[in-house]
């Protein structure tokens, strides 16, 4: 089953899987640490993504409350979802208007050994 | 202006910009060691990613004659000639179907500062 790599360069902002999926993590479980830890990536790396996605959007991706009880929290905006929304939509549009594409690729590839077998 | 990155995982095998665009060198130079140069790349490691691209295909990619009067030649094939024109169809329906999807990623972008000075 072939899959696709997306990475938009925009003007002033990379957007790729990494991002949308700590975006989507973010939002399930309500805190940045959460969600780095969530994808083996340190609380700084996490950070430093998120601050990234701010710095090149009019609007903040991720809204957080500093300590605080509970040690504050992180919650998604509307433009973090818009960028979730949007990344997916272009992924399967691609895979929709491609498929004939992917297809005439697929049917070049080698013969793979562990379907031949049939164990 | 927005530019995608595309990379597709099939069965076997990646392929991405990097190789699409060492192929057409190759069909343009007629030579595997001058589309490496072309693209600052070694002659082995260009060697590698046609060899990585051979391998993962039913039929090779390019075919080359070494040594003889010139010093050989390469030819891309038919099969490559297909994965070239593919891989860029999918490229530009991911473009035509997501057009939506980009513009409205595009509209969340921050301000550009030289673009707003008028300069």
């Amino acid at each position: 089953m072939t899959r696709l790599f997306l990475r938009l360069f925009l003007d002033g902002l990379m957007l790729g899987p990494g991002k949308i999926e700590l975006l989507e993590h973010i939002r399930d479980l309500g805190s940045i640490a959460a969600a780095g830890r969530a994808m083996g990536m340190s609380y700084k790396r996490a950070w430093s993504l998120v601050e990234e996605m701010n710095a090149g959007l009019a609007d903040p991706v991720v809204t957080s409350a500093r300590g605080g009880a509970g040690g504050g929290g992180a919650q998604v905006t509307e433009t973090g979802e818009a960028i979730i929304r949007h990344y997916h939509g272009l992924m399967q549009k691609a895979y929709g208007a491609g498929a004939e594409d992917i297809a005439a690729l697929e049917a070049l590839l080698a013969p793979q050994d562990d379907m031949v077998g049939g164990k």
